[in-house]
Formats: structure tokens, sequence, C-alpha cells
């Protein structure tokens, strides 16, 4: 016999009526479909606190809901239950793109209705979604006579971990980006941290904190109080306060995957998106996930520039042998940075020169989008605002329609800003500054996606907010950065080490899409090199999606390394099913994914600064079919120090019941396409 | 083009011949077959030492290698190589019983010949055998005029982790067993250890000392000398050596094995058996790998008691019920413990007064052993030796003799000792006192075996020296303990904690079968439980593995479980084929077993403390065939402290293209038959 899923204590709800109880009560509880995960909301002396167990052991402590609200203090304490409701839900949703086809969202809900017991008598919700790895919380505020509006001067709710455990992280509120090297520290260590922020116990439990559906409200920080303890900071807004909202609304929803393994951790990001509302946009298969090459790493190396002059890299010469290079090995986009005015002064921090309606004169705009179309391809788009949002945002309309007009389809934004931060004008014209991750920000991004969606325009933000799985009820937010891309391994100091797509993919990548642009094959940067072998470039492919897939390097570099490349020109932007097959947080990770559009399968495994040995069972593939292997690896004593350009490419026959030995090299990697016979 | 996979540097070797060189020289090396490992052998100063690599990274630092013998001091000075020889060696053998039935032994060998270069002039060889997944090396002395016999007062081979790491290890040179609970500590916490001990680097690197084939020598304890050093310190001889030998004579192989996940560490092992002599017994079909069931539980439960009188077990009414009990569910094997007497004293230490040829006046060997062959069983002899070790040895031809007229062709050994350690008689009649895994000893159970396989009768040693892949050499060494076994759940203080079998996985199952005796579904030892659920008893049946295999509890408790003794019945004990599925060292672990006498797979899944949820891939099962899966797993809300008993049996098809997700409780477990269709 199961035990019933749900069981909410109603015997104690009119005990915890009562105001005071010495000691905390569970008042209500909501398990996951399989019994996995357990929630309980506890009351302690009016104070609302929720806890988390896994099959009976502890992962989340108690810990605290509640808000600090300008004028009327805290909403945290004097709190009864006055309402419970339960739901089962399992439907499965099919995704327009994305790393499966086929979602399946399966939770068990319980929401509970918190009333203050003395005036002003507010009440609001708080809503469990728990499935078997995961939990995603979040408060909701119906109309109410006790306000019209409210301003959060705080959120308080907390996440206080069971077991110690190690932490990959980066460090919140210090600047306004996420382009930092993952801190690996005991969790003890952290400070204030960005979501998704991802810790593993000794014990081998995999916990990522994040959250779904940021829209109209700041993102959250995670700063540690005490101990392991942790409490919601939200980005703070211009006026001082955090959030500023009018009844009714929902806040995003706080989420926690868990997870034995890491493997199993990222598969659990599904849980992101199920949480965010279905898509809003109606069909939108007018965006086409594809790979691009473009006018962008010549401009990182500083062989071209953005700016106008002797080295400007966006003439119509030089785009033109951009889309001869994409006809001819089949890349649908190419991006072009610097082909509008606005660069040649000082533009980041101070966009207000930028025009997205007009191209600079040695760009013939019409010309090179009617070329493309002629050879198949689609010129990419390039926003980038230099921090001057508003400004950006009063020529948005215009830039889209004249995109859609010249076939290009595909914009990447960008908001490159000094110090400062995001330059918002007010009404009176005068200028303030927000937080990337704050409430006014979120909205813009949102202004921007449905102004792009008007005219079939789909965006890829550079130096964006956080994803939070918006592209479920937006498709057309197809991909962003968010993190440290490629383009460190051209100047950054340090660059990239072996480890960080390592990092990556369990903490940035379960958040969604990057824009990570490899496919570095010259291994080259501004007089540094890139810290990969050749096969991991290409095994960056399979591992870090995104539906928008550059080959960033220059067209004379993949002409020198054909038989590498040949693999950039194969695999797919788009998958009908994505499985990880190993990984460990920082160390590894092994992916399988299979082509939307055919019955082939890819393959894409990297590693850290160690060699590693990996047994793969192929039973990912269709059973009985014969496939040819093609395999890219490490070459014998290939190591991304020494001999990075050490490189094999092999051939064979496999079926699903064939075991896969991948010799990964220190800072290498692997990929193969399995082409279905 | 491959780079040669052995590349010895001649042009050093004459260099190294000139005394005295400021740095180490790399005089030698050697590749593992796929060039994922590299042995260096290094000179400094006429010191001879080694370095492991993987993918060009260190894994052992510079680590000395010679000796200090009696007489004529220290053996690790004054050296130089005189010669150097290579092989490579790639050969698939069959077990004739094991986890596989074939095992591929792919090396590279190097052979480097060290030689005094002042008086005495002795010379010893160093023989490394480089796998893609472990090291063996040892130390070969051939005749020479320097010496004829050695005296060995410590060996000083050292080995030095490269990486600060996390260690499993239990105490050596305390106490004469290896029956401790498992530590988990900072490599730089270990003091001295017995082998296997594994360590896991932060970036998951995973590694194992251990040794093979120890003929004629003493057990070797790992000290640690100084940070992430250790030493190899041989278990003492009671003449206040640690070894004398005649010369020629080899070492036995001391032990690496090196790989990226606990699952393919357990996988490696196959490097233990490998560097063991092949079969010479011959033919030894005459063992049979089968479960078996016993008087032993009621012992440990002290409900029956091992000395005669009211309480005795080993009666012939009691022996009947047991044998009446094989025949009916299949168990092929009864153990009988206390059938002999010796039992009514002070027994253990003191063991002079066994016999081992005879039985107690209760107990009716003779008419027993008829009726267990009427029935198709076979009697498991019982020689506990309370450490009278040449006691026994006096009496052991007869009683193997008695053994092979009466069918009993198994025989369970046993040596508890008082502090003191194992009993030896020495010529002149008084007793001396060796260490379990001192050179004497190692001995003694060589002889024991010797003598066992001339009536054909295999061995399950308790309290017996560490497994060193000798079966492999001496098939009829068939299992052993070794280890806290399932009689520390009838009253150990503490009992075996829920981590213990996940631990044990990673450790000493690494050196080969445990005659671990689980499947106490009653869970219920002597005033205390046992810390596991019942799926998990009948799940490590597949994990812990063994040849003889014993269904440990007693009869009327199988009646009350009748639906989990279910799978007890079905298992095998002998296998085609083993696959560790995944696993993380004390964490937990999945096997997947192929019966060598069917098509069926097996399925084993174990956890500590932690519940887990595991997606398995069966691609293990043979590709287009349907299997019915007959599922032991634990119930909704199991867990070892509060619901043990929560279990559910269920039923369906599969096939290798499907995923299996096992949910664990805490302590928990599951168990699964693939009958194949």
């Amino acid at each position: 016999m199961r035990r019933p899923v749900l069981s909410i204590v109603h015997a104690v709800l009119a005990c915890a009526l009562l105001a005071s109880a010495v000691h905390a009560e569970t008042v209500a509880t909501v398990a996951s479909p399989n019994d996995v995960l357990t929630v309980e909301i506890d009351l302690h002396e009016g104070r609302v606190g929720y806890r988390v167990e896994r099959f009976g052991e502890p992962v989340i402590e108690t810990s605290a809901l509640g808000f600090m609200l300008r004028g009327s203090g805290k909403l945290e304490r004097n709190l009864a239950l006055t309402d419970t409701a339960t739901r089962s839900f399992d439907q499965t949703w099919e995704q327009p793109w994305g790393e499966d086809r086929h979602v399946r969202n399966h939770y068990n809900e319980l929401r509970a209705t918190l009333t203050e017991t003395v005036a002003p008598r507010r009440t609001f919700d708080i809503v469990f979604r728990v499935y078997d790895d995961g939990i995603g919380f979040r408060y909701g505020f119906p109309e109410q006579a006790a306000a019209d509006e409210l301003i959060i001067d705080d959120e308080l709710t907390e996440f206080a971990l069971a077991d110690p455990a190690t932490a990959w992280w980066i460090p919140a509120g210090e600047w306004n980006r996420y382009e930092y090297l993952y801190n690996r520290t005991p969790l003890s260590e952290v400070t204030t941290a960005h979501t998704p922020m991802t810790v593993r116990t000794e014990d081998g439990l995999h916990i990522a904190f994040h959250e779904a559906a940021l829209v109209d409200y700041a993102g959250m920080w995670l700063r540690r109080t005490d101990g392991r303890r942790f409490r919601a900071q939200l980005a703070p807004a211009s006026e001082g306060w955090k959030v500023r909202r009018t009844l009714p609304f929902n806040t995003p929803w706080r989420t926690l995957q868990i997870a034995d393994s890491a493997a199993a951790l990222y598969e659990s990001s599904d849980l992101i998106l199920n949480l965010n509302e279905p898509n809003r946009l109606g069909d939108v298969s007018w965006f086409t996930p594809a790979k691009y090459v473009g006018i962008w790493w010549s401009l990182h190396l500083e062989d071209e520039s953005w700016a106008t002059g002797a080295r400007h890299g966006a003439t119509t010469a030089n785009t033109k042998r951009y889309v001869d290079f994409a006809a001819e090995h089949g890349f649908r986009g190419v991006l072009v940075e610097g082909w509008n005015p606005g660069w040649d002064g000082q533009w980041f921090g101070n966009g207000y020169d930028f025009d997205f309606t007009r191209a600079t004169p040695d760009f013939d705009i019409e010309a090179l989008s009617a070329y493309a179309k002629s050879r198949g391809v689609h010129l990419i788009g390039h926003h980038e605002t230099g921090c001057a949002v508003s400004h950006y945002e009063e020529q948005m309309a215009d830039a889209f329609a004249m995109n859609q007009r010249l076939g290009i389809d595909v914009v990447k934004t960008g908001y490159v800003c000094d110090a400062g931060g995001i330059e918002r004008r007010l009404p009176d014209g005068s200028i303030t500054r927000e937080w990337h991750d704050g409430q006014w920000n979120a909205g813009h991004h949102l202004r921007v996606l449905e102004a792009a969606a008007k005219h079939h325009v789909a965006i890829n933000a550079h130096e964006p907010i956080k994803d939070t799985g918006l592209r479920r009820t937006y498709p057309n937010w197809v991909s962003r950065e968010g993190a440290r891309g490629m383009e460190y391994g051209a100047w950054g100091n340090p660059t990239n080490p072996p480890e960080h797509e390592a990092n990556l993919v369990f903490t940035r990548m379960l958040s969604g899409p990057m824009d990570y642009t490899p496919g570095i094959l010259s291994l080259q940067g501004r007089g540094q090199a890139i810290q990969t072998t050749i096969a991991k470039q290409l095994a960056l492919y399979v591992v870090l999606y995104s539906p928008v897939q550059m080959a960033a390097d220059l067209p004379e570099n993949y002409a020198r390394h054909m038989e590498a490349f040949q693999f950039i020109k194969d695999v797919p932007a788009d998958w009908a099913r994505t499985e990880v097959l190993n990984g460990e947080v920082g160390d590894y990770v092994t992916f399988a994914r299979k082509d939307r559009n055919s019955a082939d399968w890819y393959l894409g495994s990297i590693t850290d600064e160690h060699g590693r040995v990996l047994q793969v069972p192929l039973s990912f593939l269709e059973p009985g079919r014969r496939y040819t292997a093609q395999v890219y690896r490490d070459g014998d004593g290939a190591h991304w120090q020494d001999a990075p350009f050490a490189f094999e490419r092999e051939s064979f026959e496999v079926t699903s019941a064939d075991v896969l030995t991948l010799r990964l090299a220190a800072g290498g990697g692997q990929a193969v396409r399995f082409v279905a016979q």
C-alpha cells in the first residue's frame, strides 16, 4: 500500500491559530510523487518556517519565511495558518527548441495561507511544488484590504543546510555582472553568492539553489548569515528599496534541485522550466536553432576593431567574406559587431551614441542582407547598449522592424557597463543607475523580448540578467551570456582555466543556454594560449547547450584545421533528447544528445586539468541499430599545456551494446558523432 | 601515428653509471598500453626512486626503493642501472569461478637491474607492470655471489602521493586482525594502515594501494612518514626481522589501482589477479560455487552454543533440520560450527583441544553426511584453530581426508586469537607468536591450501591473512573473511553502521571475495537491530562477491519473510560478468552481474545512511532480448532506523533500452533479478 502523497495535518491547524505554542509545530506537509522529498511547514510562536527532508533525513533545517516591508515593518510574526490546499500535477509538454523535446512536469503542490492575527491582518500564500528531484516555492499576495501595494525592503527567506558541504559559487553584490571564475570553498566560507549556487555534501548529496520566473521582481542573491544558514538578499533598486509591487502578485520561485550525483543534478534542471508559465508567444517556428560565424574573435584579438577606421571589422567586404564562408560550410548566421554608429568614443557605460537603425557608411547593410539571402545565410544583429538602456528602449521597436525587413531574425544584445551599472532614464530626463538583476532591469529584458517577438526576432543577451527559465514563456529568449565566455581566452587575466567549463556545466548551465562561443581551434588568444586541447573545443558544442551556437574562430584558422572543423560543421544546435552520462562538479562531464532533425546522436566529454579514463556504455543509441562513430579525440601525449594540438580522428561501427572508453588528456575532451545507418 | 609505448632512455644509462649526478635523472620509463600511466625510474646520487604520472600529471612523486638488510645495512645507495628490459603483454585468461569468466591481462613491463657500485656489489631487479588502470612493481633478487640469503629488517619502498586526498583505511600494527570500522580522514591523518587503502583526491582521482601474490614474505602495512609520503612497513616475524629468504626470490607485487571513479576503481581490481601466477592446481571443477545455510547465526545470538551441553547447536537432530531446509530451498551447503571436540573450555587463543578428525558424541557425522548426500546437500566443514596453528597443521591432512570421504568439499577455517597472535610451535616444542600477516602465517595458509587441494577441499578462511589474489594460483582458496562481517550485527559494539558495506566494496572487496554472511531478514541481533533495511540484505548478495555465499538467518526467520527469501533462493554465487554501474566510496554502489549458468542478470544496489535516487540504464542486458525484472525494493517510507521492514516486490518487463530508477531508502538497497525470456 502506498501512503497518501499529501497529508495535511488538519488536526493541528486549529491549534496553530492559538497564538503561542512553545515549540515549532508542523502544520502542513507535502511529499514528492515518489516520496523522495518531503516539505514541512512549521509555526513557532506565530513565525512560519519550512524544512525539507529526503528519505526521512533533513536536507534543509527549519528556515524562516517572510519579508521586511517599508512602512509596516516585518511580515513574519503573529501568523496563523488559515487555509491549505493541495494538488497533484503530471503533464508532459513540448519545447519548440531545447535540450529535450519533451519535458515532464510531475509534482505535488501545497498552498498554505498565512494571516496575521493582529492588525493590519495581512495575508499571503506560500506555495510549494515538490518534485522527486527538487523543490520550488514562492509567495503569493492576493488582493486584500490591508494593502494595495508592497514595498519590500528585504525578503527574509532562509535556506539552512543540514550538513556541511563544498560550494561552487561566484560572489554577488560586488560587480554588476556574473563574469567570475567559480570559487570552490567549504560552504562555511561563502559570503554572498549569485545563483545558481551548487553544493555537495560529504555524503555526495548535490543541491543547487536558484530561482525560476524572475518577473517584475529583484534577483535573489544568497547571503550567508551564520554557519550553513543563508538568507535571500534581493538586488537593490535605485530608489533604495528592493521591490515595489501592486497587489495581487507572486514572487519568483525559489528553487532547490536535489540529486545524488552531478549528472542527476544537471538533469533535474527541468524544474526551472516547469516552474515558468507556458509559452505566451504562440507559434515561434520563425526561430531556427542554428550555428553561426561572425566578425567577433578578430575584434577580441584586436586584429580588427569595433570602431570605424582602418581596422574596422564590420565592412561590406569583410562581411561578404564571412557570408561566403558561412554559405560554403553550412552556417546559417553571420554575426557582425561594430556595424552601427556609436563605437568610436568611450562607449561602455555610456552608450548614448549608439544608433540601432542605421549602419556605418562602410557597411552596406541592405546589400549585405540581400547577398546573404541569396546564399541562404542570415545576418545576425548586434545591439550593444553600452548600458544606456532607456536610450536603447526608445529605438528598439524601429530596430527590430528593420531587422525583420532584412531577414535578421536573431539579435545579440549587450550591456557592457562601467562600475555604475545599468543606466535608466527617469521621467525628468535624469539618469539613475540600476543593478543588472534589479527589478527595473528584469523588466527591461521582458520589454525587449516582447518588442522583438512582434517582429519575429530572437534575442541572445550578453551581460544579461541571469536565466530563470523564462525561455519557456518567451521562446524568443534563445540564449545569453551571463558567465565568463571564450573571449576571456583572448584577453582574460587570468584566462579561463581548464576546470572552467566543468564548473559552468554544474552551476551557470543549470539555469539555461549559454552563448559560450566555442570552437577556437587555433587555441590562441591575444598573446596567450587557450587552456584546452583541440578536441575539447569540439566537445564544448555538445557540452554547453545553446540553440544559437557560434563557430567563433577566424575562417583562416578553420582552414588550417579542416579535419577537426568537420565536427563543428556537423553538430546540430537543437536536440530531441539529452542525457548526462557521468560527471563531477568542476572535474569532468560527458553528454549524449540526440539530434532533433535526424536519428544521429552526438557525444561530448570534457575534463579539467586532469586526464581521465571514462567508460561510457552507448545505451542511449537505438537498440538494434548500427551507427558509425566518428570520433574526435585527444591524441596520445595530448596535454592542454604542452601538446594541445595532439588530435586524432577515427571512425568505427558501434551499437547500443558497446562501451566506449574515453581517454581525455589533461585539459582535454572528446567529441563523437554517431551516424545512424 | 602512435608514439612507441616503451621508451627506455638509453642515452642517460651510461651517464647514470657515473657515480654522482647532482639532480635525479630519469634512467628508464615505461608507459601503459594506451599511454594513460607512465612510470619513470630515477637515479639521484646512487639512490633509486620511481614516479608515476597520469596523462602527464604527477600521481606519485619521486619515491624511494630499497631495503634495510640485517648484517649488511641499507641496500639503497651507490646504485647504478646495469640493465633494462621491456616487454608488452596482452592475454585473456579464464577463471574457473569468479566475478568475471574472462580476464584481460594487458600491460607493458619494464625490468631495471640495479647494482651496487661498491662492495658487496649486490644486485637486484625492479620490475614494473603498467596497465592503463594501475601499476604493479616488485623486487627480484637473482642468484649472486654477494649473498645466499637475505634477512630483511625493513623494506624502504615509498609511496608519495602528489595531491591531497581523503583516505578510507583501517589501522595496522595494533591488533592481529582486520575487523575494524573504516576511517575516513584526510590522507594527512592516516597513521599506519592496512591495505587495501583507498584514497580520493579533491579532483576525483581514486587510488587504491595493496599488494599481489603475498607468498613467503611478510604482509605490507603503509606507514605515513611525512605529509603525503608513506613507507612500506612489513609485518614482523617473531625472530625480530621481517623476512628471511634464500636467493633467488621475488617480493610480492606492490600495487596501485588508479581510476577516475569509484566504479572504475573496483573494476581495476583485475590487476591483483593478473599479477598472480596462473592456476597451479589444474582442473578444479571439483569445487562448486554455491550458497549455504548453517548452524551459525543462532550461535552468535547465543540461542545455541558451540560448546556441548543443553544449548549445543551442532546436534544430529538440529543439523538434520538444516539439511532439510537446505534441500527444500535449494542450498547446496550446510555449515555446522561446534561439531568437533575442543569448544568446551577457553578455546580462543588456546585451541590445543581442538580435534579435526572426530565429532562430538551428539553429532553423528557419518549418518548426517549420508543423509545430506541423499538429499543432494553437502555438509560444510569447520576448522576453528583457536590460533593453535601448528596444532592444526599436524591434523589437517587427516582432517581433509575425512572431509573428502564424507562429501565435505568446503571447509571454513578460523583463527580466533587472543591479543598474542598466531601460535607457532618451534622444533623444540616451545610456542612463539606470529602476526596474522607475517611471513610464517602467510606460509601456513598456503600449506593449508595445498593439503586441502590434495583432497579436493576448498577453503574459506576466517580471521585470515589478507587476500592478495592467490585464488588465481590456488583456486581452492574460494573465500575468506578479513573484515567486519554480519556477526557484528549480532553483538558488535558498535554494530556495523549503514555505511559499512559501501566502505567495504571500495576497500576490502578490491582484494577479493568475502564471506560476509548476509541475509539476516529478521534484522535482529542479540538485543540490537541490524542497521539495514530488508531490501539491502538482499542486495548484499550481488554487491559483496563470494563464490560461497551464506543465507545466514535462521530457518524460522526465513519462514516469516518468504517473499524476500525468494531472491536469496534465486541469486547465484558464480558469475560470467560483473559491471559496477555507479558508486561513491562509503556512500553507495550498484552492481550488475550475469549468472554464469543462465542468461539471467542480477542487480544489487546499496546505500549508506542516506537515501538515494539512482538512474540505471539497463544497457548490460542483451540487446533485443526481453527480460522480466523481479524487483525487491525498499517500500515507501522505509528507513533503516524507523521502518526497516518496509519492502515491496514487483515485476515488469524490460529491455536493454530501459532506464531503471532506483530509490534506495536511508540505509536501504534494492535487488533485481532479470529473467531472460
